[in-house]
């Protein structure tokens, strides 16, 4: 189970390259493993589109069970809303001699923060906003809970083209305790060749363009702009 | 501003490689740079102790504006409690022509999901019990919104020498909220050679040997032990 990183080849770790070498077979979302054609070589190669991920996980797993290293690719890091525990549910429940190594990778709140400055130097949450898993009450809940106890927030799949909504009313939640000038930004493409930066505030964020490979970034009153960048001072006396 | 991983040279990214490569000057915390004396080579160093971080950055920053490339080195990610924020506050009240680029790594929480399971599979939150920078109060205000939200949370810092009872505090918040048998974990020295895991639960987590070099997960009752490692599940009918 290998996190290949948020896209571009520099933030891919040596674990992950040495995984990937190691394996007779390399499985992966279409889209992820187009962005690792060079370390796939001539490695035998499954990948399944989106919302396949238990064919994907079970036929990384038969290929395992069958005698073949096999890397299972997730991009960013495989642990945070990556394929790691579908991965060891169903290999418990259907092949419970392969064994399963997770190695981690750069996610994507590491690599928008990056690309942003330094927005969560401090205690922060992480909130997927889509809803096919984890019923849409229960995320609000959670947004609620953060917003109002001044947690800069990492929003992770903010919006699909079906899923509009969604991003609406979690700004509208964090409006109830942040006021509009409230620093927010949107990172698309975190980490890629193809980065998009785009640097605002909770009154003005959902005028961006914002899709299903974007990352918003709802900060706190205590955030500043320093030289453009953006900063959740972490109190050393400068 | 390069973030060097958890530990293990395995978790480096290609850029932090090639950005330490391409320095004339490495600055980092002294216990730091000792665990990269492999990248350092030849190049000029200037290692500080701990609560030294103002002067590891001016120096750095004084020595990049004297037309040195600089790697200044956190572990884990260098945006997540790391230096990022200050180099960027510093820098732009002291060295505003010093270019600063961020690198980001895998930050300990990766590291120490991947060691367990996979136990942030869905939404959590990350909070340092460090008080040194932050109130108290605000600290336990912040326990107390994720924990009623049922938030799976990361504790960083969780203990230090001088500092027992804030992790026994935040301990007592969480089990306001969730029963004692809620699966909770440490990890000493994630993602390194040294790494060490202990899967308990809520009720027994303080019997553990837990230091600064840990991190304590706390999961909610959601989570489960899958064949011995720790996973939240996602929610797919396996």
């Amino acid at each position: 189970m290998v996190g290949i990183g948020p896209g571009a080849p520099e933030h891919r770790t040596q674990a992950a390259l040495a995984a990937i070498s190691n394996s007779q077979v390399v499985v992966g979302y279409s889209s992820y493993m187009a962005s690792i054609t060079d370390l796939i070589g001539n490695r035998q190669t499954i990948s399944t589109g989106m919302r396949k991920e238990i064919e994907r996980v079970r036929a990384a797993l038969e290929k395992a069970a069958a005698g073949n290293t096999v890397s299972l690719v997730s991009s960013g890091d495989a642990g945070i809303y990556g394929m790691a525990g579908l991965a060891i549910e169903l290999g418990a429940a259907e092949f419970p001699d392969v064994g399963i190594e997770i190695v981690p990778g750069v996610t994507a709140a590491s690599a928008a923060a990056a690309a942003l400055g330094a927005p969560l130097m401090l205690d922060f949450a992480v909130i997927s906003l889509s809803d096919l898993l984890v019923p849409w009450d229960r995320i609000r809940e959670r947004l609620d809970a953060v917003a109002k106890a001044g947690l800069v927030t990492v929003l992770y799949n903010p919006r699909s083209k079906r899923r509009i909504k969604q991003l609406d009313e979690a700004v509208e939640i964090f409006g109830k305790y942040r006021s509009a000038q409230t620093p927010a930004a949107v990172v698309t493409n975190a980490g890629s060749k193809d980065e998009e930066v785009c640097l605002s505030d909770l009154g003005h964020i959902l005028e961006l363009d914002i899709t299903m490979r974007s990352i918003v970034i709802i900060t706190s009153e205590a955030a500043r702009i320093v030289n453009g960048r953006l900063v959740m001072p972490r109190g050393y006396a400068v």
